[in-house]
């Protein structure tokens, strides 16, 4: 099987695990344990940060941004297709009591400043203040687009005019960096916290890191008790977790094979390939005469897409991918379809 | 003073204070204000519904027909330039937890059934489900527009057939039936639940009137009471109120009042006018280089409108406001603005 | 029919009814209505804040005083049988996410210092910290208890030392003041906020005022927005709130018809009464081997009292009730309880 | 150092790390990580449920139990000095909306019928009803004591007499199941649902485990993507768990430690010890006119023990405490209190 529906399927690697065996642990809620103070040491630098928190998820992180950042009662706004409107059960509503508005920010899933003015809503009688701006970086359901610095910062500095923070949910950060060919901390210098995940692309089992300043980690802290997030000898997942740190630079490997993937899906007849940035290929289907999971269905179990949305599929690449087996997989899609 | 801000300045009439002060009371948490008690059945009726519940605020009638309509973390879709997005405080969010997807609905502020369709969302492991459809007639930040019967069915029908239910801020509901010159019940028959508002053009000094199915004002009943709404002897502004149902038929000499209003604005130089559906004016003076709050300050105190957006103001006839009063206010405008 | 069910009962008189049909009204949402301003004026200067807000009900007073004092996720210290507890939905959580410490209070329902100190919460990781102390006088649960003023300032100052705020929840507040013959100012000096209804003792139809420091009740203003409270022409209830201010004298002749129906009903066989401090009697039934409910369809429709519990009546008297009234309410007792 | 702060504290062996490096793993968002699966079947099956699920926390579980039993405004009743109430952020407030009626259990932390009855509201207009009984077992912070089965079975019955669903906090269950003899399902076969640690006492490094009915886990899942629980790889953490659950013979000698521990500790001029169930020593340092914090800081590093209020510390012994060093732990800590 190459399953392609998700860089969440990849599988911790035989030195993760060794690194998960040999982990030195302590009660993470005492803030004893060596392996992940080491790793929130090791994220915070790398995004360029004072402080970081690890957390069990990336829904988690920034959920628990939301609540820090925020008054009870405020307004966050947010491109319509993010993740964190679409898929996080609509959690800052229900967790923080947040109003998003949402945006149909540009193609790339930005709110230009002329948007983030117009939405700004300044505290009176009748309106909740707008409390914080949340991006995405890459965008997920716009394709795994890699988000420009220049892009970020007009967004964040007109947001920072207003006095409004700035979160980046980076669940895909290092694919973007990569993309771009910029240091990461580009995309990160001008937010003022960013969430990234371990367990996608990076290859590790379990955990997102949330970083911000000091101030703001040691507030999360306590909300991610709250949510439930306060895990115990955690080094024996935040160790893979570094070792998740050191396969950044796999991922361009990830990037090659999905414009391979893209190319060769794109000649199949009834295809419409949305040319990927990075590890994510929107494929519209529309042109077979069948619904994405009439799509899913045909493919079978031996190659495997997501359905995203009524006439789009997501493929999605991964270090558990070899060029190989997306050479395969173009392969099986063309038969299965024809 | 020419008081054109809004309908709500109404200040009651002689009658109403009769009203009030011959009204027979009791204590109406207890159920026993009679005057409350037939206030509640007329309204019901007028509406074509079950029920009534007397709140002291149309906003808390919204509010209490969310909750009630809805679970736990389910989704409301709404117009972005609608009431309860814009102007109640973020209280979906915070008083029932309930996530708003944002619709840019068409011109005239009804979502689509294909929007509908587009933006329902099924409950599964990473989204809350839609729980409600919100629609808002006459739409005020529009421009008062008098939404028509098969606008209303055609969402209502699309909203139903996912099983999901429809409510109406009909602040201004009858402005909307007289404007289209249908019963109101043509407006009210195809959804599930309605507000509307006694203190606007109808004139009364307080109160809103939610309707709906027996059950569904049963529930209501409670939520007003966590909400700190059920008030004791509230005949005394349910009087005004009752007689305020007498008011409809008045409200065809504030449109035309309005469309008089629109008339001698339009001539104005700089002020360009969108043509009036009911007794709400709006005015781009984006013609004058002037920001709203600017335009304002010109026209002074002795005739008076509210900022609406940036270069937008909002003129609004009301039952306080005669024929005259509409003519000498486009003078004064004019002479201030030269 | 002697209504003795609450002083929520009593209807408002000519004076009321006239003061009501002449006032002078505007839209208090713009802060316009003169009579509102005028009331909130001369409700703070007796209670002795800077500033104050008229509410719909006494409920939302407290709820809103709940959520202007505290942040997201701390805790209120109330006794268990407080109104505020009890009979307001658990709107402390529902509403703004407060853990209430129920506390079982010393007999008259006040926590003592020490209890207070023991309870404080310093926020830390697991904890939320203590962010309110919320008192009631008189206590109605308990039997309109008139809480004294050193019990309130022994308890505010202990509350205070550790930088908690702490509102009175002053329904029968002038109750209070009257039976124990002091000025309201000192029961309400030593707190930061309190809430008193207009609707109950004092006679007047609907409201309440929420009293404490101009920065308070600027932002309550906007919670009262929030929760659906803002009322346009509110001048027409608040008139005969004003003229119910004047009514505290009368209060008096309330708690000595209080005593002369608690020294009746405690003649007859099988009740037990606990000596009225105010206008509340409570009455243990327990003696007749009946249950409240079954005492109360025995007393029938001539003389009305509350279940209060499972054994136990409360009677209130009110302005609404004569001396004759009482003794004629002693004999129907008596009568039917045979 | 010996460390009796908590048995949160204890690391993973051998076994368990191998165990983690050696894990079969998938997705678990999409229900594909086989050790989850399997811990999941497990789990269940050892406390007689239908289903369960592997959550990050206790917390967690018990926060999503709490919101999937219960509906919006309805009432939890809970010992006063449970985990939930006291060591969870206010999370049922918070999170759910719910509050929380506190109970002055009977000196084990189990309400009595008779408390449950007197507690229990249904549902009316005044007051939220009741939603769930919240028990904990081994009750933490009244000394690890182990609940015997009838009084759950008391309990229980008394609350689904009222259709009110139970829910047990067993963060330390198996020590309740060793402490008493009987089969765990005899502690748990009366309730609706339990959440049980396998990062105590048992030893896994991360993870509880939440069970109940089939309908109920699967309402369960939903809730723990909403809280940010939901793992990817999780087998990683699962694996170790797995054998966690063949620890639970080992408890009985932390029990004979604790014992130990308690013998020696009585022995010191100052000190009184409350005798242990289970692995929970209490200590009254009220004896030696100190409070907890300065005991702990002549206690030094070599051997600590938790603050458990003013005056009270908690030795908690576990698997990674031999009764060598206990017998250690008892020379320290009477060197250094001489």
């Amino acid at each position: 099987m190459i399953d392609l529906r998700s860089d969440t399927v990849t599988k911790p690697d035989d030195e993760m695990r060794d690194a998960a065996a040999a982990a030195e642990v302590g009660d993470d809620v005492y803030g004893e344990d060596p392996t992940v103070n080491d790793l929130e040491a090791r994220a915070a630098e790398r995004v360029g940060k004072e402080a970081a928190l690890y957390v069990p998820t990336g829904t988690m992180g920034n959920q628990i941004a939301a609540r820090v950042h925020t008054e009870r009662g405020q307004e966050v706004l947010a491109d319509r297709k993010s993740h964190v409107v679409k898929y996080e059960l609509g959690g800052l509503a229900q967790l923080a009591g947040l109003q998003v508005r949402m945006l149909d920010a540009d193609p790339r899933g930005v709110p230009t400043p002329e948007q983030i003015d117009a939405s700004y809503v300044a505290e009176d009688l009748h309106r909740p203040g707008t409390g914080l701006l949340c991006l995405e970086n890459t965008h997920n359901a716009r394709g795994g687009l890699a988000i420009e610095p220049e892009k970020i910062e007009a967004a964040a500095d007109t947001a920072h005019d207003r006095d409004v923070p700035v979160h980046v949910d980076g669940a895909r950060l290092f694919n973007a960096a990569t993309a771009l060919d910029v240091p990461v901390t580009d995309l990160t210098d001008p937010v003022d916290s960013v969430m990234f995940c371990l367990s996608k692309g990076l290859g590790a089992p379990v955990g997102s890191m949330l970083a911000g300043s000091e101030e703001f980690i040691e507030r999360a802290r306590r909300v991610r008790k709250l949510f439930g997030g306060g895990m115990r000898q955690a080094g024996i997942v935040a160790a893979p977790g570094l070792r998740a740190l050191e396969n950044v630079a796999d991922l361009e490997t990830d990037h090659e094979n999905a414009r391979l993937l893209a190319d060769g899906l794109d000649e199949i007849g009834g295809l419409e390939v949305q040319g990927p940035e990075t590890n994510i290929v929107l494929v519209d289907v529309s042109g077979l005469g069948l619904a994405s999971e009439d799509v899913l269905e045909r493919l079978g179990e031996d190659v495997r897409a997501s359905a995203f949305g009524e006439t789009t599929l997501r493929f999605c690449t991964h270090r558990c991918v070899s060029r190989d087996d997306v050479e395969n997989a173009v392969e099986l899609v063309a038969e299965r379809l024809e």
